[in-house]
Formats: structure tokens, sequence, C-alpha cells
């Protein structure tokens, strides 16, 4: 879908960092005139709504220097360059949980700021987790507590803002759902 | 929440924009090491479920330079400053859509990417609808088409694609939800 396009004049990059690059692009609107967008590219992620055979959901508690706070999110991480995300999906929830699965279901992908940045998170459900007999570990700058909670925990967690991010505010009620269901 | 705290040991501005800046925070690690963080500013943003009395949903269709294509997503828009988000809320509807309501609904707020950017939307419901007499009108960069769906042609646009962003997504099976008690 092109409706409105925005034809790129020029673009300039403005950073080049580890993980994401900014640039700024010179746009014609559709009714002639210019404007600029500030464009964030980041290289995707994935992430993963887990569930072990007893019913209890796999979060992970970690610091968000971006909020500058610690928050609780289902497992997820960045797409390494050349990477499937569904292998991406598998690893994230190895390294950050210590579980596998042999059953990974693709949900859904979503943009999470399409007014400024291009990242993509696609979105995945593994249940009747097992627990890895050898963990993998994880990155050396990742520190990361696990969970394991009930959907009324979780709950709890999303009205104490405690759960704070958009994957795993759409996680809960999609559990909401699936737990109806089954 | 602190867990895993990540203190600043310097912070170093690398672009100011029209909207977002970015900036490197280097910190010191739980374990005593330091990492860079790559953190993008944002001011924030509201986004309103909004229903008619007929029971359709308003949305609006966009070209997204950062995604280079036009998505459907529900009004939303960004906080101007020292701009309460429920003023913002109801703005945006009014000027994305023509409609207006006495009887805005917080839902809740969640960070879009807690990776790199302390961007909040803050969510909020407004059922029955009014169309405005006198309409405000969009920004001079703003090109946006109107569109009223039933709940399941917006199932159709999650399958195709055409609803793409973490908003929309949870907007999506928030209403499915809420169809379903009502």
């Amino acid at each position: 879908m092109k409706k409105f396009e925005e034809k790129t004049i020029q673009s300039e990059l403005k950073f080049k960092g580890r993980i994401i690059t900014l640039q700024v692009d010179e746009v014609e609107l559709p009714n002639g005139k210019t404007s600029n967008r500030e464009i964030v590219k980041h290289p995707g992620a994935v992430a993963v709504i887990a569930v072990t055979k007893d019913n209890k959901i796999i979060l992970v508690e970690q610091f968000r220097k971006a909020l500058e706070r610690s928050i609780i999110e289902i497992p997820a991480g960045k797409i390494e360059i050349g990477e499937a995300p569904e292998i991406t999906a598998l690893r994230e929830l190895e390294e950050e949980t210590g579980y596998t699965t042999d059953n990974l279901q693709y949900i859904q992908s979503f943009s999470t700021s399409p007014g400024f940045a291009d990242e993509i998170i696609h979105l995945y459900f593994a249940d009747n987790i097992v627990k890895m007999e050898q963990p993998v570990g994880l990155d050396e700058d990742e520190f990361v507590e696990l969970l394991h909670v009930s959907l009324t925990e979780m709950e709890e967690m999303v009205k104490k803002q405690q759960i704070y991010d958009a994957k795993t505010a759409f996680a809960y009620i999609w559990l909401k759902d699936y737990f109806k269901e089954a």
C-alpha cells in the first residue's frame, strides 16, 4: 500500500550506532510540499509467548535504560544480521529463559513505532516448553531475572505497570483469549 | 523498580531533531563493567480506540515513511509539550477523524520499544462517538484517510498486514474481548 506516498528527495545519515542508526529524509508530500522525516533504523526483533506444561507463563525482568527502570516482559531479542526470525526466537527463548521447544508457532508481526522507527517485532507462541539440560546463558551485558507466573499474576503486573511494554501488553490479552478457549 | 540498575557514567547527545533526540549513555552494569546504550527520546503519544453508536470502529490509513508504506491504524498522535494526555487524545480524535466524545476512558499506557526508545503510548477508549459539526482538520503535513469498519473487517486487515503496528494490533484483540462481552 502506497497511498499518500512520501517520495524521498534526499536522505541524510545523522547517527550510526551499535544497534540503531538515525537518518533524516527530506520528502515530497502528496500536495507537492516538502517535509522532513526523522527515522530510526533497527534490525528488528522477535518475542515469544512461552507457556509451560502446567500453564505458567515465562517472563523476564530486566532494566531498560530508556525507561530508567526495570520492567517485566515476554522473552525477546534483536535479530542478528542474516538470521531468520524463527531462529532468533528459539535462540532468545533458550538464552533468556533456559527453556526450549520443538513447536514454535508464528502469531503475527508488527511495527512498534511506525511514526519514527522501522523496528518490526515478530511474535511467536510456544506451549509445553521444556527446561534445557545445559542452558546456553546470556550476552555479557544482559542481566535478566526469570519469572514463572499465572495469568492472574500477569494481570496484576499489568495493573501495577510492572508489565509496561507494547508486546507484553499484547501478550497478556492474547493469553487471556488463549486460556479462555483452552 | 530498579533491579539490575544501569547507572549513567556519561550521556552524549548525538542528534536533536524536530520530534526525536538521540543520546548515547555510557552505563555501569550490575557486574561493574561498562556498556553503551543508544536511546531515542520521544515526547510520547496517545491513541484512541473509537467506536460509533452502530459499532463501527474508526481507523485511519496513512503513509508511514519509516516503513515505506501506508498502514491502517487507530487514531493517534504525539503529545505537545505540557499537554495532558487526555487532551491530546481528544484533540487527535477530533483532528484525524472529525469525531468527538464526552466520555473518553483511559485503558492503559505502554512503552513501544523499551530496548532503545522512551516513547510511551497512552491508550484511550471512546464509544458512542459523534460527528463534529465543524471538524478542525489536520496538520499541514498530515494526509489521512478515514475508515469505518466492523470487527470482522478489522480482523481481515490484521491478516493482510494492512493493520501492522503494535497499538492497533493491541486494539484489535482488545475490541474482540469488548464486543464478546457487550
